[in-house]
């Protein structure tokens, strides 16, 4: 009568990063986000089928699961073990699925779908163009960058001419008392993206918006998109970023181009991203990052993989991989492991 | 080799909710609480069975779990993961069971049994049937209101002539340094449950001691029944919670009436509770609180279902659905949702 | 195409323990460490396959977890449920196996498979063999007593005349910011252990040494060993412990003899272990513990279970089984339990 996948991912490497010293560090998904989950789906008949998905990031290296966010706001303290990744209800019918609880944003798909590192280990370019959500910039980003609680997403139904697409609408649970300078519901975000696929081309817009009450709404516009051809499959990528912290504007505009060139059960993957953040009366701080990976498929599940990566930035811009640097000095990192997936 | 089954329930709603304010928020469990577990019974061969259960309740909007107690004293902060529902091993046989670990008390489930909300959601009678129990009053609750750690659990055999029951001894593990007046092992718990189910009706009393150094005991009898008629289910309970607080004696008795009239798939409900707390050389306080739900069965594992619940304060009553109320101020809250079984 | 299984262990056991005073209890694993987890194999073709072990730590008296320590020095403060006890994944061949993670230490290993209560309840050798890992002198311990976190294990292949082993490399991730009198990469860790099997008898030698900058290394070398002759099976263990704390060298040497008689489905256990731990310029302390343990297996998977313990204190020993003893003073333990693996 019970009805539950269970599945996971179990990845681990060791990284070498250089900054202005250096760090070795056994460090977990460095290829795909360690996990393990439940999830399933229910027939209903007459079209329809409710579904469910639990699924919990962890450390791999530790044992222990990653940060969360219950309010959209605060991130709660520690590592502990939370269904953080995605914990949805759902129900599947001719009109789509509604789902509703804790899910990826729209924009934060975007970003991960269209880099050809996935978002993970030390190449993941969201490092430059989700600078402002992430924090990087006077460690002031969002807790809505990548998923969101207390949300009800809607996903377009298949077979639109090559059309998808979603939206979700994340309560902020904090309202109770508005703060003056209010600029909505605190922890609230708002998101869609729309794709096309068809003709080797995956191309689709996206945009995010996470509303918070101690500084300016932060938004995000993402375009990205691959084309495959035969053994290449050609990633690219622009984002907007723009919110108001303090009093300045910031705006950073990031762009990536990624290759996958697949050899049998081989690939490798290259990527060039470049970020330049403007802020209003201040100088610009960015940086561009270079990227060289490969993997070795040993079966669908299983891969050994390995990364170089080296971060320039410009005479402002202070990005690492994990080793502080001081502004203008260079970053760069090794990665290799082995990733496992159940 | 390995023989488990593992399950759990994701069931989230939208609720608005009326007190002096309002608050719309993503709500997880408002039909049956969100959880995930893990549970087994092994055939030991002449009437023996060994069985064991790991339950965890998770906040299915956020994808974390719920509080716990490890003394039954203290609550741990935070909402961590962990199996607060139930962690239990036994073994069962012609005896009846014996188990032991952290379960639901005897008292809570005659509450639960007999609500015809199954406390959960906005429309639980538990907030007025066990207030004291809670802490809606001076902000004294137990940690045992619904389940005791380190517990011990006998259930009767079945075919007993209709009759079922069982009893809980949990170890307050807090008695190394008795306090002045301490009344008992501070945290422990003791309870007992005992019913006969036979031509459509099923009623049971049960009583539950909470043992505390910091108050005196609190106690709660309760008396609770249904009785099923064609597609008409009637749900009646009656309470009397006793304890006193900081040298205050309060004295909690209410009582509830509740209907479940089911039209093939889809059910209605229906229910009103009420409570009056005295409190010596105090006024009373008290409220009514009436609730109307719907429910439509997918399956029998998926629902959509509603409720409409009203909460009618006396002229001390504070009673609220989530957004705080002045004294005699009126509480209400609609929820619309979906549950899934796994 | 989802490949895992589902394994834990839920063990509870009534204790009564007397020191300078006595506490009954509920305890969790007296007889194995309650647990769940999950862990598959894939086969890769070509003698290779790909694993995976996530375990966590269970107290199932209360349904929550164990605490456990991220970067190896500082143990996360709660026992929020995460898998401490095992998260790796790995890659296994004719040359061995590879992997990586959370994993037990090879030194570890050898007192758990050497003592015939296998570490666990009350009559757990490691109280006296390990006493300045645990940190029952000065309260100065380490926290890769039995785990270490960012670890790298190498086995070697079996078929090797009987002769098998396994090494570990931990990776200090605190290494950033090198403390005065620092005495290696504070956390790490290196262990190895190496066996002989065969003609009834299995003999082993490990050794871990810890790293600190908080204090000397902890170094441990064990020799231990099982003889199995038809339903007896004798158990023998040689322990040092060495550190310095507070510029005090200490050394412990401790020992054990163990005998487990198989009668059917039942066993008795008989241990002695006793430990002498010699403090340049100070005086040495030490005790010696008597342990008596009887089972029944009711299955492979099922046992009840009971042990009585005696722990005699020298003049300056203060070791006690969860009831603080004053020097000089003995300690005992009573337990009755029941352990159900899935």
């Amino acid at each position: 009568q019970s009805s539950v996948t269970v599945f996971g991912v179990v990845d681990l490497a060791v990284q070498h990063l250089r900054g202005d010293g250096h760090l070795t560090r056994l460090e977990s998904g460095a290829l795909n986000g360690s996990r393990f989950g439940f999830k399933g789906q229910e027939d209903l008949g007459g079209g329809l089928a409710a579904s469910f998905h639990l699924e919990a990031g962890i450390n791999a290296d530790t044992g222990r699961g990653r940060p969360n966010s219950i309010n959209n706001v605060v991130e709660t303290p520690g590592d502990f073990i939370s269904f953080n990744r995605r914990s949805t209800v759902g129900l599947i019918g001719r009109f789509g699925e509604v789902r509703a609880g804790r899910d990826y944003t729209p924009v934060a798909d975007n970003h991960t779908d269209f880099d050809v590192f996935g978002n993970s280990g030390n190449a993941d370019s969201s490092l430059l163009t989700q600078a402002l959500a992430i924090g990087l910039v006077a460690g002031r980003g969002v807790r809505t960058d990548v998923r969101a609680s207390n949300a009800v997403v809607y996903v377009l139904p298949p077979d639109l001419g090559g059309f998808w697409g979603y939206g979700m609408y994340a309560i902020g649970e904090n309202n109770n008392e508005p703060l003056p300078g209010f600029r909505g519901r605190d922890g609230g975000h708002r998101g869609a993206r729309l794709g096309w696929e068809g003709a080797g081309l995956n191309v689709a817009l996206a945009y995010g918006k996470s509303i918070l009450a101690s500084q300016d709404n932060l938004e995000n516009v993402h375009l990205g998109g691959t084309y495959t051809w035969n053994d290449l499959q050609f990633f690219g990528q622009l984002s907007r970023e723009r919110t108001t912290i303090d009093g300045v504007r910031h705006t950073n505009d990031a762009g990536a181009l990624g290759l996958r060139y697949t050899i049998g059960v081989q690939a490798i993957k290259a990527q060039v991203v470049t970020s330049r953040i403007k802020r209003a009366g201040m100088e610009s701080l960015g940086a561009t990052a270079y990227a060289l990976g490969y993997e070795y498929n040993l079966s669908l599940r299983t891969a050994l993989y390995g990364a170089v990566v080296y971060v320039h930035n410009n005479a402002r811009g202070t990005f690492d991989l994990g080793v502080p640097v001081a502004p203008g000095s260079s970053a760069s990192g090794v990665q290799a492991g082995m990733r496992h997936s159940f």
